[in-house]
């Protein structure tokens, strides 16, 4: 892309109204615009990255073996009377009358209409195992929206339910979305751990939420720190394999590890040696829960099991908050300049800063440049404006490229180019053609 | 893809309530289930598709430059009534509070959202031409929603909006946006005829609607038959080009085309031979606006031009009905046995049917095929179930797939496959390796 022609109206003044650094950042490098309380549009920067978080979700699920599909965003209130959560979800559900005067919502999870889905079409344990999912986007009218997407009222999420057969079964499809999700956060680059906490409105036993370590997370952590040694790394893993997941769920929830709502300071003494003790504050960005027979026995979706048997399937619901973890990447990958994005996932791989737009070579080792990069299958954003050195370096260390290549008259005259890295400042001059070579390594493994 | 393990729930009974035949299909097809009156869930093989024709719209709008971003679902009501727009648009918007009793909407278009975003940051001619995009679901609470995805009430949408400096400028960006239609309508594998068409509540004077020939249209069509012959091809265009789009622009739309809304008998016949005359029905895929300063000038969407004044910009808008496509490809692409979809927008490239699972040469070679299918780049869907040959080449006659690979046991002893195009029924025997070449082949240009 050649940012002449892109849109990407970034502010140089910090909006009086953004609290937390992930929401300043945001607006000032022309990611979102509020439209009204909690509601943003997704200029096409954030627009961009919501896609690329998106299509990583889809792809570790894709992985786990979950099939994703999509709800409407509005559904009538008759299922929700049906599962006894209608009146007593609260003022967050945000219903409406149609012009029939049919009671309506936007839905702010989905449990119903999955539950409703397959007990439409699935009647025998041998379709079973099965684990549906979607990325759409919520409503949850929060009485004081805060933090820009962190805590938005219109949100993008994943929320995928499984349907088993026994309960043992649907623990299996539990595990399995936890290993999936540890996958999912560190190919973002992000450290989220799972830890140990309440159902609310959901409901159900077990639930576990995944917080991303940060100074600005709503909720108090307290954990055990050999915690944030654990790397799930490139492990192979067998989805169907019970004892695998099982075996990767313990490694990583055996340890102390919850959130405010759960935690037992008596336990926490009992079971982490002081050293070890860490108190903090995280970002949740994902739960998982098994709630059994909770919506399936009152909303009648059941199977007939090998010995003619009508039983209630096993279910669970597990959420990503799509939109949320690009504030949450954002609050992990920042300094004082701007964002910081990781390699695994970025707007554009690289930026080409042109030091003097109309020098014939520097124009045409920029566009050369481009083209290189782009053969390479690479994204480079090309700033091709004429604008001063400063405002350019300015922007891209706002936007937050990880490398940029720096191309001006005077290093040309000795056939290099400077390739530097957003995260150490570091840079190093090189011919063209290897800074092309360069940048296509380090982005090979991702 | 292994059928065993996705969630493809095909129909055998005909749903009574669909009416068209692309409804009919998409219900038995398991592509979509109705959740309440034009309101739609998208199961997996629904969304797939879905989302391939996302894809699709995408790409050929960055291709004539046009820039992603996604406005959200829902709004305030404020900057309707800016424009004056929000008293006038009747029972179809769908209103409500939210919990403060702010006057909300869900978003039947986004004339408003796309203006605000522009005045909020452009601010000078040199930041022109400008058209972003989005795609997302909107919602028109139609009177009698019918014909599934044909006319639902939540439905997804492109729609974009270009910002000019001069009418001029902004006929380009409409001459434009017919060219990066006319492409991608032929992509898909659809002949779509822009023809005049009223603009309705959006305004202006220019505006062509596309629309494919249907027999189930909910459009009168009368037109020259010539217009038919027309193709786009795989000819070069230049978006950048105003002589080449406005040429597209003439070669498409220079003979008799139109709707009934804007057909004028007395100008057909003046127009047209008698022998040339077509009366038709046609689906409605698109439509195209200009409608100048209707904007604009009552929000105060200027730049400073040139000379320093400022003045307000010339807009148009441009929708093409993501969702209402998969209709009309069903509608104009199907069979007494089912869909037969397009090579260019297909679930999955070849379906692959082990006449007996089990035996362990059948098992074998399907297996192989899967695999070697997989490592050319191609998408197969096996089905692997324990089911009878009639029953599973029914399933893949209603989905669709236009290639289908069969292999049993007695071809095997000869050392071949059969394929078979879903289109002709034509069938022929090849050795698995060949029968992998060719698909491959057959898929290379798409």
């Amino acid at each position: 892309m050649r940012l002449s022609r892109y849109f990407l109206p970034v502010l140089k003044e910090t909006p009086a109204e953004a609290q937390i650094v992930s929401h300043r950042l945001m607006l000032r490098a022309g990611m979102i615009k509020q439209m009204s309380a909690g509601i943003y549009a997704w200029l096409p920067l954030g627009f961009k990255m919501l896609r690329k978080i998106e299509n990583i979700v889809h792809e570790e699920q894709i992985r786990a073996g979950h099939i994703p599909v999509l709800m409407p965003t509005l559904q009538s209130a008759e299922l929700w009377r049906e599962s006894g959560r209608y009146d007593g979800y609260g003022e967050e559900m945000l219903r409406m009358q149609d012009r029939h005067g049919r009671d309506m919502l936007f839905s702010p999870t989905a449990e119903e209409m999955f539950t409703d889905t397959f007990r439409s079409y699935v009647k025998s344990y041998k379709d079973l195992p099965l684990t549906i999912y979607q990325i759409q986007w919520k409503f949850r009218d929060e009485i004081r929206p805060r933090f820009g997407v962190m805590r938005g009222r219109e949100f993008l999420m994943k929320d995928g339910y499984n349907f088993d057969l026994t309960k043992e079964d649907a623990l299996h499809a539990y595990n399995r979305h936890l290993v999936s999700y540890l996958r999912t956060y560190e190919r973002m680059g992000l450290q989220a751990i799972p830890m140990r906490a309440e159902s609310g409105p959901i409901g159900g036993d077990n639930t576990h939420e995944f917080l991303v370590l940060a100074e600005t997370g709503e909720s108090g952590v307290f954990y055990d720190s050999e915690i944030t040694d654990l790397k799930f790394g490139d492990r192979e893993v067998d989805y169907d394999n019970v004892e695998q997941c099982q075996g990767v769920l313990e490694e990583f929830t055996s340890r102390y590890a919850r959130t405010d709502d759960t935690h037992d300071q008596a336990a926490f003494e009992a079971q982490v040696p002081e050293e070890r003790r860490r108190e903090a504050r995280g970002i949740e960005v994902g739960q998982i829960f098994y709630f059994g027979t909770k919506y399936s026995e009152p909303m009648g979706a059941t199977v007939t099991d090998a010995e003619g048997n009508k039983v209630p399937v096993h279910m669970g619901s597990h959420g990503i908050g799509v939109s949320r973890l690009l504030g949450a990447l954002i609050e992990a990958n920042h300094d004082e300049n701007g964002i910081i994005w990781p390699e695994g996932v970025t707007p554009f791989h690289v930026g080409i800063v042109n030091l003097k737009q109309g020098d014939a070579a520097a124009d045409g080792a920029c566009e050369d440049l481009y083209k290189a990069l782009t053969a390479k299958g690479l994204e480079p954003l090309y700033d091709d404006r004429n604008e001063r050195a400063g405002g350019k370096f300015a922007t891209m260390d706002l936007i937050g490229l990880p490398w940029r290549i720096t191309v001006g008259p005077r290093g040309l005259k000795n056939g290099v180019v400077e390739l530097t890295s957003r995260r150490t400042g570091e840079s190093e001059e090189l011919t063209p053609e290897l800074a092309v070579a360069r940048v296509a390594e380090i982005y090979a493994g991702h």
